[in-house]
């Protein structure tokens, strides 16, 4: 009954955009199979005809079964020329997606200023473009390019430009507030005069100049746009895109749209803070819907309402969009995760409830420090096996050191590791590139000659996250590792003012984790059966 | 022949509400003078009934000659009593504000289950409460609590609760979409319904969870509100409140209502930012209107229009607003965008071919490097002026050294820095909390002898990002260094494997470019004379 529009997410392009926003083209690809999971219906993935890292984004997505379509980005052809040579169409072609999006001017001044070229040049431009794409079997998106600017200076213009996208066969009119300074009545009032001028189906790109990205979005789509264009937490350039995690809540919860099957608008909130991990920006805590405090309480008399109601002072569940409440006098959050985390490692969790209360006290202390353990799973596995089963240390480390000399272009690090395995003492000394990678040098050197096949474990990713940054150089610092090997990927975590021990502790969970699943793989494994000979595990 | 708005500013009130604002009586005394000057109409302090910060701050106010009203916050009275001996009541007219603004319930859900107590006796409250402040000659505002959810749920009700207020003397009804999950359209049309029923003038009071509280709020204005509530930077619980920052140019330059006088408007930009200083929380470099990336351009085609005509990819001129365009050099960027930061420095450029030339590949080479300008205003200027003006080095570091020791639970960390000025040795030795800090404290100690203006340099902002995160704990790391002082902001960056060596080099410029500008500031600079007298820098 209720109308479905598409979700059409371009983080992974003019998000990029956005200032101190760079992206390998792994992380795109991480990003675009989570925003498969999320259900959006398009994922922008850049432009082909760029750079390498786009080109290697497109070959490698092929090799992907993602459900929505991924779609490639480009510009109407260039002036006096002919579509069939536009090297840039052409690389759209190649890339093999099934859909792309072409921008194109609408606004008459910026055809003059920016173009320099004549109004009718600039429509044989958008016929030739899409007549091309649709030539070639393709879902062709006309983004017209300042449509509202160009709407109020010239209406008859901008109609004539979404015309000639329709002739050439253009399947989406996707209007642009490209510099973000249109006001939402205009927007439901422009939008409405397209729907009634044109039939092809009508989308929205909207900018956050005005802090209206938001509510020009749904304006559009109460006008009758049936496709929202948007990046995730609102990334793009100057003050960003339309934000789709407020976006979708807003249609779906709000104003009875169909945007995302139901269950997986629980994942909103757990893909915008992976974005935000991935992409290294840190997420203001009072983003709307997914934010650390939007649905955190404060005010004495708003949490004493709350315990007696909480739709006094919530305006959605906060499970819907898989957030949760706070309250930040006395925080309770969190425990359905850990439970459920912990019951899908079977342990036995429910018939322990002096340590479930315990665990759960130290998690949340953990958690006030800076520990975040959504994208550190093996810390939170170390943490409530710790809890709850025998397991032993393996290895201790009883003490390191760090030395570091720089004069003039000649640098050294050298680390030195004192480590026990099972009373056996070890004292290694390693160098390395920076401190960091001295320290698990030195570290792997030692525990190598106890359990071999460490040797088949690399670290795969590793990031530094400052937290409270107004602290500066004294500022706390989340170190997050992830490790590949034993036909695996796990990530730790480690949080300290220090940057080298914040490593530290990610590496050592790392390790710690790697072992413990050595000693339940049988068979081969050497390293199980010295830990068995050791005692060192009991469960 | 336009409408006046008046503005209402209650930072210092909801906006503490945030999740990590708190402000001292002098830092709201502080924000006080600020918002005056930029011609809000209202100025809520606090809650006199609720702690000595509040008391103190209604004593010290008043001994400031502001143009604005300082209000104060307060509920109507308890439920069963009499409104002459309600403490919190009496407080407020204590207090000697001209101007106060009670809570009260408006709707029926709230005063059954959070209230509990029947409708008629929170009638009875509403309009004793608004009697006594008028008997006592103030003019009083009625801040309609969960109007929008109430009107919604029982419209007759919340209407009722307008009316009582209005019948006790209120001379301002003031709508709230407490929990901020009202769309814009529905403000529009209830705010619309209010205008019909009730004579006394309306005001909007909107928060942020949905994203829409600046919509919500130009939605009422235009359906007839003429007070709008909100805070600085959209300070406050939860998601925030409606944020004036953007509320008011919206209004002013766009919906061509009266907010603020003309040339008031370019305070804007500097207000927020000081607010954000005051209150300890980092504004968004995309914050809109004010934000530092608001009229930032980064990819290449939008720099190559801007230059032709600013209107390309401006919707209004960031003067107007106090702000500034910015050209951010990145990856996307062509030459055009190095060009512009230099003739925006003032150095000639065009002249300078084969050094231009030069300048560029280095650049280039540096961002291949991993290292990112877009962030670093100030290492890109210093690379600017190194290649096109004479400056020579104020000092230069020699060598540093860094021991760390860790064992059980204790840490040491210490940094021994020798460095040159002017031909003189000093070394000096810190501690720190981590090495990156250590290294810091060391080298503030070694220069502040020759340059004590170094004490009133803070570092305000610290990143790290790891690129190439494949390559783990060896990969390369970026460091970015923000630094405030001397009435500025300037950003630095470092690139190494060694995250401590990135941090050194951002740490380096930070200085470089602090002594650079003190060395042009004229008159009581000690610095810039010693500067002067070593020759030091000969542009």
């Amino acid at each position: 009954m209720s109308a479905q529009i598409f979700i059409f997410d371009t983080t992974l392009r003019d998000g990029t955009q956005g200032e101190g926003i760079s992206l390998s083209a792994d992380d795109k690809l991480k990003i675009a199979q989570k925003l498969d999971a999320l259900g959006v219906h398009y994922i922008e993935g850049g432009n082909p005809g760029s750079n390498n890292k786009d080109i290697e984004f497109f070959k490698r997505v092929k090799t992907m079964k993602l459900n929505a379509k991924i779609t490639a980005f480009g510009s109407t052809r260039r002036k006096n020329s002919v579509a069939e040579h536009d090297a840039s169409l052409l690389r759209i072609i190649e890339s093999g997606v099934p859909a792309a999006t072409l921008v194109g001017k609408a606004w008459d001044f910026h055809v003059h200023t920016a173009l320099q070229t004549t109004l009718e040049e600039n429509l044989a431009m958008i016929f030739d473009s899409f007549a091309l794409l649709k030539h070639h079997g393709m879902e062709a998106m006309y983004d017209a390019e300042h449509f509202f600017d160009g709407y109020k200076n010239n209406p008859e213009y901008a109609l004539a430009a979404l015309r000639k996208a329709q002739e050439g066969g253009a399947d989406w009119l996707v209007l642009c507030d490209t510099n973000g300074g249109t006001m939402p009545n205009e927007i439901h009032e422009i939008v409405s005069r397209v729907k009634e001028e044109l039939n092809t189906p009508i989308g929205i790109h909207t900018h956050n100049d005005c802090e209206l990205a938001v509510a020009n979005s749904l304006a559009a789509v109460q006008a009758g746009a049936r496709q929202v264009q948007g990046t995730m937490n609102g990334y793009g350039e100057r003050c960003g895109n339309a934000n789709l995690c407020s976006i979708i809540p807003n249609l779906q919860l709000k104003l009875a749209y169909s945007c995302l099957q139901d269950d997986r608008l629980r994942l909103l909130t757990g893909t915008a803070r992976y974005v935000s991990e991935i992409a290294n920006v840190h997420m203001p805590v009072g983003q709307a819907f997914v934010g650390n405090a939007a649905f955190a309480h404060k005010g004495g008399i708003h949490v004493s309402a709350i315990m007696k109601d909480a739709k006094t002072y919530e305006h959605i569940e906060p499970e819907l969009v898989g957030n949760k409440q706070r309250i930040l006098v006395s925080e309770l959050a969190g425990q359905s995760n850990i439970i459920s985390k912990a019951t899908e490692l079977g342990l036995d969790i429910t018939s322990n409830n002096e340590k479930t209360k315990l665990i759960m006290e130290q998690i949340k202390d953990l958690e006030h420090q800076g520990y975040q353990f959504e994208g550190a799973d093996a810390s939170l596995e170390l943490l409530l096996r710790d809890a709850f089963t025998d397991v032993v240390q393996i290895f201790k480390v009883e003490s390191f050191k760090i030395h570091m000399e720089k004069s003039n272009a000649s640098m050294i690090c050298e680390a030195i590791v004192k480590i026990n395995v099972g009373g056996q003492i070890v004292l290694t000394a390693a160098e390395g590139n920076g401190p960091v990678n001295a320290l698990d040098n030195a570290m792997r050197k030692a525990l190598v000659q106890f359990f071999p096949r460490i040797e088949q474990i690399h670290l795969s990713d590793y990031k530094v996250r400052v937290i409270d940054e107004k602290d500066a150089t004294a500022a706390k610092v989340r170190v997050l590792v992830e490790s590949t090997g034993l036909d695996n990927t796990w990530s730790t975590v480690g949080v300290s003012s220090n940057v080298i021990e914040a490593s530290w502790e990610a590496l050592l969970d790392s390790i710690r984790y790697a072992l413990l699943h050595m000693s339940k793989t049988t068979g081969d494994g050497t390293e199980s059966e010295f830990v068995e000979r050791l005692g060192l595990v009991n469960h």
